[in-house]
């Protein structure tokens, strides 16, 4: 790659929350010819449209010349709650919707490689590791760094698989053999007890990058427990539209969904794009940029349900790939026994 | 051998505390050709004269035809603080020290086996054995079932380590492929444990076997952090001598620690013993079993201070093979960094 150093660590940090450490970055890009970086996934619930945001940055590890690698992580999927019984079928759909995911963005897949949890996870050298971090770690320590986003990890029932939890995902960067880990800023307690633990059993700390938390299309937060708040990547036209149309979106008021979609996703894709409107009411627009269309969303010259339409045929567009795909559709049947 | 299944349910129980459950273990001498039983001790501190007590079990179970295993738990050691360095060290002066008790108390050892835990634990089954364990088990049942003998489990600074220990007890019922447990009373809260989660991964409740606690000669308990309570089988002759002079022992009340080495040790393997005394303060007396001396010394017709000069005869002989053998006091010195 003919990219300065400048140009690389500004690839891989555009639009991230947070790094840490951003000097230990800055050296790492300056010293080591080859850097890798690992972005893990439980293989939970069915995948939703949120999954390109990590994956349009990805795209950026990989432009900027890093190695990459996902961790399918199913043993932490169990330790989260789901069946041990279906792990397999769950990473199947898994790494197929992923993969399909990096092609509609584009990404070269050859160049990154799909790693299953229990692959690196099973065995004597990770095991005993594992069990000299628990002598080290105390419950308080553990259950700080699992108390976001580790299901069982918080509520009335704490399990004690969700105190492990955190332990293996420190350990998973040691034995992916990464020098950085990418996730989601829900993931900071976890990245950080990595950092901070990882050193007291000979290891390095890695540098740990943070991607913003996507808003829903209602509410804070993208949920798994509400319904609306996320599209599916399986989604069937009806239901998209159907979702689209319920979001949350005042009129002058940029900070919602629908509007994360376009700045983090549509936009990044897409050089130009069209809002359809009838000519009494003033006629198509065009935008080639998110800022453009974000001005006249906030000085209401762009009315929300010319915004939601545009959106949802974006959308439909998108996601046509995963509707058509024979394979991606048995996939899911098999990984939670219904049709989408 | 020929005893009856009542005869070996005799020897298999006698001086135990508590059989979880005695139909169970009835029905298993009934049904079963080759029963098996493990005992399972982590190579800690130095060891004491209290580990007799067990052996003198593994002798009745051995008597009653069961196959004995004994478990050198290396990695719980380590769960319960002891640096991960030295485990080796300690691992061979427990195997030696208990190989010699054995041999004090006439045990044909080949007809026992010693397992080395790290050897059947370090391993991709046991482990997802172990995480599974983890999803079921919560923190609450996991505190409680290490909440006695689990130094890293209690206190001020609980460590994750202390929480993983009685889940690996427990499987290691399964991974000895043994029939029944045997451990001290106070290892009670993890057998229970064991008998309700074995079953929810599929493996068959075990026969727990319990052993009182045995007093110490000061106070209620042997403690490592109460020099005086409990005499090490390396201990000097002047040692041995010092300790039982200081031992708790009110003229008429046999509840102490020097009356339950006498019943559960030294009158187990003497037909006779003497008790020296002076003429003028009525002469020898001569006992054949500890029913006799104890009527004695509750009608205080046997004074303190002989019975202490006896048991410190007593001792000194039963532990002459420990004082004399140069492997057990160079395994010692490798093991604790010092001479005893």
């Amino acid at each position: 790659m003919g990219l300065s150093v400048d140009e690389k660590i500004e690839l891989i940090t555009r639009n991230l929350q947070e790094v840490v450490q951003e000097g230990e970055l800055k050296s790492l890009v300056k010293s080591k010819k080859s850097i890798s970086v690992y972005w893990g996934t439980m293989p939970t619930g069915s995948i939703s449209i949120a999954y390109f945001f990590p994956m349009m940055k990805i795209a950026d590890f990989l432009r900027a010349g890093l190695r990459v690698k996902i961790l399918i992580a199913d043993l932490h999927a169990a330790l989260d709650s789901v069946d041990w019984d279906i792990l397999d079928k769950r990473y199947e759909y898994y790494k197929e919707a992923i993969l399909t995911i990096l092609k509609t963005i584009d990404v070269d897949v050859s160049k990154l490689e799909f790693v299953r949890g229990s692959d690196i996870q099973l065995n004597k050298d990770y095991f005993h590791d594992l069990l000299k971090l628990t002598t080290l770690t105390s419950l308080h320590d553990s259950k700080k760094a699992a108390s976001e986003g580790v299901k069982s990890a918080v509520g009335e029932n704490v399990k004690l698989a969700g105190m492990v939890y955190p332990l293996m995902q420190a350990l998973d960067e040691e034995y992916l053999k990464v020098d950085m880990q990418f996730a989601g800023v829900d993931q900071r307690k976890i990245m950080m007890y990595a950092r901070e633990y990882l050193p007291k059993i000979g290891y390095k700390a890695r540098v740990e990058l943070m991607n913003p938390m996507i808003r829903g299309l209602i509410g804070e937060k993208m949920s798994s427990s509400i319904e609306g708040t996320k599209i599916d990547l399986l989604e069937s036209e009806e239901k998209i539209k159907s979702k689209i149309n319920k979001a949350e979106c005042i009129a002058g008021n940029p900070d919602n969904g629908l509007m994360a979609l376009l700045k983090y996703l549509i936009f990044i894709k897409k050089e130009k794009i069209i809002v359809n409107r009838p000519e009494k009411f003033g006629g198509d627009l065009e935008y080639s940029n998110y800022e453009e269309l974000e001005k006249d969303f906030v000085e209401k010259k762009l009315h929300p349900l010319d915004l939601k339409n545009m959106v949802a045929r974006e959308i439909i567009e998108l996601l046509e790939k995963f509707r058509k795909s024979k394979k991606l559709k048995r996939l899911y049947k098999e990984a939670y026994g219904k049709e989408i």
